[in-house]
């Protein structure tokens, strides 16, 4: 589903999304799917994630602050998504980085039927078997395009790598999206919300990889947008957040702005 | 207490106001705290709770991302609250989602001595036994009015019912508040920040439903103020702390333009 | 370390930092550590603390909200700093309000080897042994140069007591750091994103009483930048992140802006 479509039927439909997601930008996860035009819940306890869960239209999962507790509710929560045929979207935070997260992405990824990966270039190259050097949570470079198709191929899902240039592959066919600006690699969560937005996309069009490059697309467009009207980092946080609503609202003429392309595959 | 007397109380005595609330949205319930001119603080440890609610002038609990551990320190805080005599003001977020979150808020209104309820109308309906949709942490719809005022009657306590006006009631009398601005309902965690600042002026002035009313329509009058500066949602946001903070430093001229009016309970 | 050279070095190094800290301020602690070069990571799991903290060049703790398995993650994290030799850097936040806080700092100073203390003035009292009035999280008065050089004195470390103007001993020499502006105690967690830029500077240049000092003059500078296109709290914080980033991009001539001096112990 390309953009256009995918924020019209989030606009009418408001689908509930339902995050397990870290403390440090859950806040920007939440006001990143508010801004598009979805309604954003957080809810943990795994005695209330299962229910949760079956009121929402997709489940994001963001392992940025992981620990075994959540973990557990991530697998509950994602058995139920999975039964009740919602899209579940992966952000594997710092896999690569240390074992209980790569263990952790690994689990999921066995017990869960996960729709989309969208991870930086050193995640998603740990997922896919190749060498990478993950600093924490932050990738230091690899080759996205590669990573991306490998993942999607040996792990069966739409993978998304994210970087300069975002790469989407289903394992076929791999899409280039170009639209972004430096600044967004200066504010901490804007990896966790552009899942968020995959998320959001997902829950009204699917985990398909032409979905999920739409939503990387219009995200790195108002990322564009938003570079404009800011100072810096700081500034740029709001004027993000302000880009999304309006493109949102309006997606008119959005697609034209969009640069994404298929590519061959690596 | 009205507006102007519970700003210049606060700023005069600077109440600790003991927070027990979420991670999504504690970050701008603490910074909407310290511009109303009160001082933050947020501590869920059992180990602790009860000795730091001893030093604060009004609790706060919102459940928002609530689990068991949270509760039981919720039950601890509220008891050291209640032998003290401070104002307890609760946020029932998300009552009516999931039966955690509705066995929870019934938990805690029948083992503590609330003196205000916040929550959207969906959450009072459902507090008064009428029929709502609560999609996640939204409410959709419903006759806020008459949920205030049954939830104060069946209850015994202050209740608001907050939306495009707030209704707010003490069972008797009933006021409606008409300052706010639609930008506030595409900002995460508006209604925890409202919240808060009722849980500031009952530290002043206690739980009474015209001390409610004036902390909302203070609330709602900031947003009115910080709507002119703001492109978005994102630049409304900090827009709105600065609104909050410029009212509180120089109450003088705020209550006209406040609007709250008494008007027949339903 | 001076400031501009400690900049330099984190802009060529991008040392990760990791963080065991509070939720309430995580995103800004996080933002703050991005904007002066350094690759921040929060990660509190028992399961994963000691591996991050392994690729990490320091580890700054906030006990902001702690509870035990929070204080347990510190102390594995901690003694892999120790013997990894990368410097620990506390923030012992709301010390002197409950004895939680008070044990809990003492047992990390009596376990752990910290290299600097940043606390506000009655934190740092209380942990001198002086008479302090702590309320909740905030300060109320106190002399701040004798705090940090007694606790400086009896615990052996480098300890900054921040305030109007910041203290900085290491018990012998103390540093007076006078940059700064009113509006950084409007935002709820300047304090603790002072502490986290202390551990990115001690991340290039240990624990030193005049590193410490430079990264507070830093701090302190970005402040004053800021006020200038700031219309209240909302608005500074952008502002300040804006600053930050900004001055450690080209640090060339900020230190001509730095008021660091020398003063007598108390």
């Amino acid at each position: 589903m390309r953009a256009g479509e995918a924020l019209r039927r989030i606009g009418e439909e408001k689908p509930l999304v339902h995050h397990l997601t870290n403390y440090v930008t859950a806040n920007l996860v939440a006001n990143t799917t508010l801004s598009v035009g979805a309604l954003p819940v957080m809810a943990h306890s795994r005695e209330e994630v299962e229910e949760m869960v079956g009121l929402a239209s997709a489940l994001v999962v963001n392992i940025g602050t992981l620990d075994p507790a959540f973990v557990e509710a991530v697998l509950l929560a994602g058995k139920r998504a999975n039964e009740r045929g919602i899209p579940v979207v992966l952000d594997p935070v710092g896999v690569g980085a240390t074992s209980l997260r790569t263990r952790t992405a690994e689990r999921l990824l066995s017990e869960l039927t996960i729709a989309a990966i969208c991870g930086n270039a050193g995640e998603i190259a740990t997922l896919a078997g190749l060498t990478a050097e993950v600093r924490g949570v932050e990738s230091i470079g690899g080759d996205a395009r590669r990573a991306a198709s490998e993942a999607a191929c040996s792990l069966g899902v739409t993978v998304a790598a994210t970087g300069e240039t975002d790469y989407v592959s289903d394992g076929g066919t791999t899409w280039a999206v170009s639209n972004g600006h430096p600044l967004m690699g200066q504010v901490v969560g804007t990896g966790c919300a552009s899942t968020a937005v995959a998320g959001c996309f997902a829950a009204v069009g699917g985990g398909w990889a032409e979905t999920v490059s739409h939503a990387l697309a219009y995200f790195g467009r108002a990322g564009e947008v938003a570079s404009g009207k800011a100072d810096g980092p700081g500034t740029f946080e709001p004027r993000f957040l302000d880009a999304l609503a309006r493109l949102a609202a309006d997606p008119d003429g959005l697609e034209n702005a969009l640069q994404v392309e298929e590519v061959s595959a690596a």
